[in-house]
């Protein structure tokens, strides 16, 4: 590699490219035209609409899911989970997007995980079954009170739901969030961090880790 | 009250209403016309078209949230989880529609409770998010085991994103279940019950503390 200065990443998501061009970050809709670049693209992608869109306008492209090593006896793990998941030795990683995955790295090993929906879309959910239940999240919901109120009681519940099932695998390990609702998420967990750019970060250990790629 | 065997009951949801005709069961959807009937229906309802539905085919109509004798601290409790409530005295009382409703009793009190969206709702989001997450639920999966493919890694958090909050305000009372999801969700639960008719059960009780309205 040349650099780290000149690299441009692209995680490619369910609706956003998120792109890393020259250590700033940029997002854009999926239907958005990507801008051209002159150096090459490394990507990650669990869109095959989004890949196809980068495809047609960069012809300099890797796409790192052929570089990665990582071993799982896990069936169809997702490259943006192997990603997130890359190098880790020990800890829950949870990556909060519009899908909420969970993995557990023991050992270095994965031992599995499980993907609950992204919260703004549980969120929305519950408009959709009752105009009754159309209310705001409240952030500052008390999570040791039964609650008495229906906003909080929705609030309360959509909290729970994803907090409660990771509590449920956690031994003592460390927890790693990442994704948009990660930072959030991750005040309700002690011995936790949140790694904004632990996707990237990843990325590139994986372009230093087959440096023939450059 | 003439006898159980003439009553005309009316459970009005965010997708069917649900009768009881003379012990005898039947759904039809919010948009389906109801037969005439000849007898007084007594009604329950969430859901404000279908009742003004009700209103307009039908003019001997009790509506029970006008009799029933339920206190409670919570603001804006369903007219639906107070009868389901209704002369409980210990227990978490659950209702697996379109949503679940989750509420403690605690000698004779309502403490409270919350709302998660219904099992059906959250199974189909995932295919909303992706149309890589479109699975069919496995009823097997085993939620001792951290899930090693796609349709085991959704199945098991739809179940953990329910169980998990419940166990979690859970002491040690019983836990008694109805609506459509109720009975398969109840065998996750060790001293639980599965009661189908609860509504309509708690209706009758309300219809009988108050004879003076037959």
């Amino acid at each position: 590699m040349d650099g780290v200065l000149e690299l441009i990443l692209c995680d490619i998501g369910n609706t956003t490219f998120h792109l890393l061009i020259n250590e700033n970050e940029k997002r854009y809709l999926l239907n958005e035209k990507l801008p051209a670049f002159n150096e090459k693209v490394y990507y990650i992608s669990v869109n095959d609409k989004g890949q196809d869109s980068l495809k047609s306008t960069h012809n300099d492209i890797v796409n790192l899911e052929n570089y990665i090593d990582f071993e799982t006896s896990y069936k169809g793990m997702g490259i943006d989970r192997k990603v997130a998941c890359y190098g880790i030795i020990d800890a829950i990683v949870v990556d909060a997007g519009s899908a909420i995955t969970v993995d557990i790295m023991s050992n270095s090993e994965h031992k599995g995980g499980f993907i609950l929906p992204g919260f703004k879309k549980i969120e929305n959910l519950y408009t959709q079954i009752s105009s009754k239940l159309d209310f705001d999240f409240n952030t500052k919901v008390n999570l040791d009170k039964i609650p008495l109120c229906t906003q909080d009681a929705i609030s309360y519940a959509i909290l729970q739901s994803i907090i409660e099932p990771i509590k449920n695998i956690r031994e003592k390990q460390q927890i790693i969030f990442t994704g948009g609702d990660g930072e959030f998420l991750s005040k309700y967990f002690e011995n936790s961090i949140y790694k904004k750019d632990l996707i990237f970060e990843n990325m590139k250990r994986i372009i230093n880790a087959n440096n023939c790629i450059a």
